[in-house]
């Protein structure tokens, strides 16, 4: 297979984009991050996308995205991990390019969310967890959450505050971001004063309803040498699947998706924890950051609240995690998600991250996840 | 690239399957196809299915269905292109055994579409269409081909006697299909006194809604000898896209989608229309099968309806089509079909279709189609 290397990235800002149609707004990050790559013409193309059938009433979005995008007729693919649909596009570009079948290759996300009724849209969330077993019982993502929240406190020790200063740093990084859903710097208590949603869970622990997309554009290391850029190669890729249902599983403090796609990644990469400079995690909620540090390596089992509590995570901590603002304060438009991570890291790994910038920044690493963890994907990128 | 084999298949029989889940009709056809290809692990799955979250609401059904096939924790993929979903879950899967990635890889499709309204699946359907320009107005699928059909008619003549004997011959081809929903001869008048559903579609110039499944296992083709039995190789895969939009479209009598990925799939395999034995396409309208025949290279522009009235796409004809009964007889639970086409040409090719066996069989090919033509995969399959 071919070394492989992002050459291009866009995203524009994100939020309740109720002028911009879903096809505008994806057409608008691809472009961005084709005029970021130099090319015009794309090989294949690779749409992740959620419940675009629920939120828009449009399945079949691939090929129109393709049309918009002046690229007929390309092979353009949608791919659906739920809220993971974006770093699993990302993949199959990633495999594309690797094998040989295309040379220009883009991996784009995307997820209109405001357009329909906030109880439509917690249906179409839920229908991320398992309809047979969870929905049916009318759980929703955050009571999904809350539950791994407590099974984490009872048995570490992680206390309501170190979830809240999840949420601070999130937004004290995403106040620097432009592109950010929610730019404001908040506080313990203001997390620990908002309104519940699922105990322990308060509405500022929540990633919130989102629009937006983001695109990347792949080709081949060799191709991407000739540019005259600095050459951001994909060194890992790793997906893995766990049961969807909570109950099925032997323990809720850890994310068997993310320890087994990190694994596969840093085989790839032939990297450690301790390698990597920056990570972009799927902070859907503050508890799923803790517990995915921990299933990722860098932190020991129990110890990911103390380590954002002692500042570790932080832009200028041991290991920074979202700089980004992450899904808290970006936004979380579910398909664009994973893709808008690669952003990060691209734009983070070239030193072009402004204030956002974490210094010395040469490997990073973006983990996306779909539902409660039912299935998770990691890569691993670095600077040449 | 590796070449790659199609090594086992599986399909149960299709219809109103009320007695059984989603995740039930997946895994029976998946442990089918596990069993004929004699592995019990798989590398990597692929999950063809069109709307799972409005027929189910159940996104994110890749996890469910690699937890309930006994796979996790292995990487398992979700890929939708409209009707076209199943043919591109194929054509993914064999993407990843080619480029190295995974050796054993499945290839599924589902679709269960009985459990909600007559109008919810309409409207499930619609959202294949471009809701920005055609759903809104009201429009639904047989509208859509009608269109196709007046406009094939105008020009070169095709006659509505030449649609019905379409669905006459594949219902003959179903009737011994011991899995087809509808095992059922009819004749030219039946359908031409069937109920109009958009003019000059009848209900029987229609594919029906329709619950089912379908799996084939892929594996690199060095392996595949290692098994003693006849090899399947996949010679040839093309994947294409057009505007969804009927408006758009320079030309309604000809699907641009599935000329160019033909045109893929004949360059790659090197072979030509004349080079074919048999022909699984996607007749989800009577109308569609005479386009995509003659977009397929079979008949020169026009020539296609005059064809069928000839029998030169009977089962004993020049160039078989749909043998296995195609989607109007068989079934079309819309992620499925595509893979059932692979099932079926497998079941060709190997000599093993029974009272449905097209005479010296050595080279098949499948077409699968997105939409009103939105998309389209096209897979060439010999035996070696």
């Amino acid at each position: 297979m071919r070394d492989v290397a992002v050459v291009g990235v866009g995203m524009q800002e994100w939020g309740e984009l109720w002028g911009k149609s879903t096809r505008d707004i994806f057409v608008e990050s691809a472009l961005l991050a084709m005029d970021d790559a130099g090319v015009d013409q794309l090989g294949a193309m690779y749409v992740g996308s959620m419940s675009p059938g629920i939120f828009a009433a449009q399945e079949h979005l691939e090929s129109v995205m393709a049309d918009y995008l002046g690229q007929l007729p390309i092979p353009a693919t949608r791919v659906e991990s739920a809220c993971a649909s974006g770093g699993l596009a990302f993949r199959l570009a990633y495999v594309n390019v690797a094998s040989g079948m295309h040379d220009v290759v883009l991996a784009g996300g995307i997820e209109k969310m405001t357009d329909v009724s906030g109880g439509e849209a917690t249906h179409a969330l839920s229908t991320a967890a398992d309809m047979k077993w969870e929905g049916v019982s009318g759980v929703t993502f955050p009571g999904l959450y809350a539950m791994l929240a407590v099974a984490h406190m009872e048995r570490y020790g992680t206390t309501r505050e170190q979830l809240a200063m999840v949420s601070v740093k999130n937004h004290e990084n995403g106040y620097s971001n432009s592109r950010a859903q929610f730019r404001m710097k908040i506080t313990v208590d203001q997390v620990l004063d908002s309104v519940k949603v699922a105990d322990p869970l308060n509405i500022l622990d929540c990633s919130p309803i989102t629009d937006g997309a983001a695109a990347a554009v792949l080709m081949p290391l060799e191709m991407a040498k000739k540019l005259g850029k600095p050459i951001i190669q994909v060194i890992g890729t790793g997906h893995a699947t766990d049961t969807i249902a909570l109950h099925d599983r032997a323990d809720l403090t850890t994310l068997r998706a993310v320890t087994e796609a990190a694994k596969q990644a840093y085989a790839m990469a032939g990297k450690q924890p301790a390698d990597i400079d920056l990570v972009e995690v799927h902070d859907c909620f503050t508890i799923a950051e803790i517990i995915v540090s921990e299933s990722l390596g860098f932190f020991e089992p129990g110890k990911g609240g103390p380590a954002v509590e002692a500042g570790e995570t932080a832009r200028t901590g041991r290991i920074p995690i979202n700089p980004s603002g992450g899904l808290k304060s970006k936004g979380h438009p579910v398909g664009a998600t994973g893709v808008a991570q690669i952003v990060e890291l691209v734009e983070q790994l070239r030193g072009q991250a402004g204030e956002r910038q974490v210094k010395d920044a040469r490997v990073g690493m973006a983990q996306n996840m779909g539902g409660s963890g039912g299935s998770s994907v990691v890569h691993i990128l670095e600077v040449k």
